[in-house]
């Protein structure tokens, strides 16, 4: 069998698209905010973009969702612009956490030192540590993504973000212990808002796909020609992304599908190929660990077909 | 050897009194607070109550203190009076809890059912259960403290409860999660308020001696004859003092002591010989289990003096 | 309402034996080793011990059963006689174990020193002692029963012992991580060998209550006048009694019962009232916690219609 | 700076070599087995084997030493092929652990399903799936490797495996508890004695780079031509290394090296990069996650130096 080739690429992706939806009906969308709970199930859209300036997409490529938990990658980001690598590595570790994304347990146990940026007690660090140096943290972030993404109408949703903060005592309760750890500079209000705003920015999936390019070509924009990053910045964000990227169903997903991904609560889900692709799946119902069950599916049967991961 | 006689009893606290302030020195004063921070290290008062009303005194036995957890049992006693045992017994649990006071794993663990009510997470329902049923919980905790001490001149310091307050992330930790997970009727804020002014109440070890009479007493109050509550009760709670009242440290004072016993980081504890005795005693320093070094001591001398133990 | 009196012990025995039976059917025969699950689970027995030489039974008094746990108080006594108090304590702690009794969590998170001489973990500490330091531990362990009992007769069932040894895989998971943790002496296939023929030994409630009697007694047996124990010895161990006796429903029964008391999962439970009586109940049916349902029941009763406890 | 060309490999191994000396002395030579205690701290070896049949060595390449856990790739891969994907995976997780390699903690936790194959308790679960279908174990394990390394005279020491047995009552307790947790198919003694044998197989760096170079050539063997397992295979026991193969420091070695490594007490550690290379590097001294410091600073220094990681 010879490896897929770019100009079948569009025909692949319907056939990916159908394996994918077939699974819809098994999951089950997040409901913990209304915001989320009022998203119809059956909703799939998928873009693949080339470090050559490619883009295929199919299904509702174009249409916004809540990106939840993938703003975690681009705060993590600004964060080692913001502070460097060196401040932001003593306060956040970078090993797979083996527990829920929003235990305490760890938390405790590890005297404050989250496990790693991608669960919410590292996120809300990460945030943290950006609110601590900036008076409008989450403008800093929202000119960030729009940049990436080459779309200066990215939004963020103000009543999503609201509905957060009414059900986020969870997450303030998180932030809380993190204060009484002494690892949070900022007030616990201002991060917490912070924090609800950037799950609440709503991209589409051409967005999420472009904004993560620089993942997939050594930290340079395929289609601004800018230099996000280095690429060693972008081999330690990717090796991030795989061990730790989709809470506990990490080592799962490696073994199924083999590339560093992140998925929200919304329903997205990023993966990238280095050297290849980025490709970003929407489809709000989850899996039981929490991610994008059509989405999963859809990653791994590209990931199948195109024999492209990283292993 | 014969047993203790009452007319002993002055010169008996004289000698538990010269061999309790001998380990001073060796512990630690609470520190978390500056309010607590700034106590004399080398305060100690203690007050025996008989149920035949007679009273015995040593030391700082007319200072007050803050009597910080002790409250957690007067609080107690209230949410049984107010919701009633089968409410509260369905929101809180009655077994030892095995690690620390303040922990949140066995709360993240066991769902949201705190392991016994004077724990924080427990004490912190129990507050709840008061709150939601009252327009001034406070108020109502203050006139059950006044008359079960007979001393209309106990106060609440507002500087203690609103030290409290800036250095309680961790309560308020304990009480965002007990939130979501559907244990806390009142609104958070609300009942962190209460928590904090209820343990901010300042006494003496006469006031506390004499306010616990009554479980040393089959309920009734041997000064007032006020009937405070049935001998069941009684029996209930001090069975919860015996096995939960000291944190991680109650099996060894059971062992040592072995009498009913509440604690607080003020450095107050107070002991019930059923039938016989409420003992009160104060002294700052804490051992590494968080009770009152000198005054788990000068129980420990005055059990193994008077022979006097439930066991 | 006035106390009961011993005349009417009989009837009252009675009384309580009817309440108690009459939750005989909601439980559950211990079913891991087949000498265990083929009891019948309608058996119920009791007597109750006076210190003044006085005994009352009723049911099935006299049969023997497995005392399996309840063992683990003869060893306590066997092992503090044997090494000391100071040797003991440095290896096994005092603390309720706030999970499971067979737990090997705590072991590891504690690094090998077992939260109480009454979960397995500490139980096998205790036997190690006794195997460290005697050519025969079980002639020695038989010994000391056989005396307390007043019964030569007293055998262990080897049947029983060998069936424990082929099914204790978990116990002896606990013993060789104890070995790895530096806190067995012996050999580990020694140790288990004592261990599982204790638990073998096969009494009657007669036998088993008149072997308590000296921790009803302040140490001496008041049928033999041995002084089994000194009076600050029996304090202690009905400390440990009342605070670990009864793995994770411990609190609870304080609560509901409030005497010192230890169960074993062949369904006999044993209550200590300091000065009165020791009471020995037999019903094979475990609740939840893996303590004799009916016989918690009939504690229960004994308790609240004699009006006697220890709080 | 342009990539490196096959041609230097040899210098650029010198230089690696240097830079990955220059750590020894700072960590700690495994010590729990006298066999193991007494390697000289300061032996290095380095082996590149390339999947075009290339091979470049340095140091010690030709020295035996006890390969330890790097056998639970070998065992692993008999195990898929003897009894199947389908019924080991029921049997053996594939997520990180989260925690020491030998906690019994998670294996209490989640109910001796093992958190993946190659922590302790799951190897030895491979082991016991090979051992239930065999009637003898190591010597088809013995096979495997042999023809792996294209070398029949690997053997086993016999000294280390009776040594591993004597000091093994960790792995005793792990196996106990698998047994009692109904994950254990053959008999207890029978899976330790296989696993304690085929962790004191001893190998060189070049039998041991030489065979795993077919996970780094898509399953077949570049030097024999044997096809050993099927492409999705390699997939997927490359992610399995890459998220489970170094322990509770496998994030940081995917954000330091990125990629698929096994690391074995013995001080062996062997990386693949697919498509290209495995590479074995023997250095006795252990960091504090358990993996060797200058094995590990070496995979560092080739994979920055050749630019060549798979993220």
């Amino acid at each position: 069998m010879k490896n897929f080739e770019s100009a079948n690429l569009q025909s692949l992706l319907e056939e990916v698209a159908i394996g994918a939806r077939s699974v819809i009906g098994r999951g089950k969308v997040a409901d913990y905010i209304p915001a989320l709970a009022r998203i119809s199930p059956d909703k799939f859209g998928m873009v693949v973009c080339g470090v050559d300036g490619s883009e295929f997409a199919i299904g509702e490529a174009d249409e916004t969702f809540s990106i939840q938990s993938l703003s975690k990658v681009f705060a993590l980001i600004l964060a080692l612009e913001t502070v460097g690598p060196n401040t932001l590595w003593k306060r956040v570790g970078r090993e797979p956490s083996g527990s829920a994304f929003n235990s305490l347990v760890l938390l405790e146990s590890e005297r404050g030192l989250p496990r790693n940026p991608f669960i919410n007690a590292g996120a809300i660090v990460v945030t943290d540590s950006i609110t601590a140096h900036s008076v409008s943290p989450i403008l800093q972030l929202m000119g960030l993504v729009r940049r990436l993404a080459g779309n200066q109408k990215i939004y963020l949703d103000e009543n999503v973000a609201q509905s957060e903060a009414e059900h986020g005592h969870r997450n303030a309760a998180i932030a809380h212990l993190l204060k009484s750890q002494g690892n949070l500079e900022a007030v616990v209000e201002d991060v917490l808002a912070a924090y609800y705003r950037q799950c609440a920015i709503a991209m589409t999936c051409r967005d999420l796909a472009r904004s993560f390019l620089p993942l997939a070509n050594g930290g340079t924009h395929p289609l601004s020609g800018e230099k996000v990053m280095t690429p060693l910045r972008v081999k330690r964000i990717n090796s991030l992304l795989l061990t730790c990227g989709l809470y506990d169903g990490v080592g799962n997903f490696a073994f199924r599908v083999g590339i560093p991904a992140k998925s929200g609560v919304g329903g997205g889900i990023i993966g990238v190929i280095p050297g290849k692709y980025s490709i970003c799946v929407w489809s709000p119902e989850l899996d039981q660990t929490g991610n994008s069950l059509a989405g999963t599916r859809a990653l791994e049967l590209f990931s199948r077909k195109t024999r492209l991961s990283i292993f």
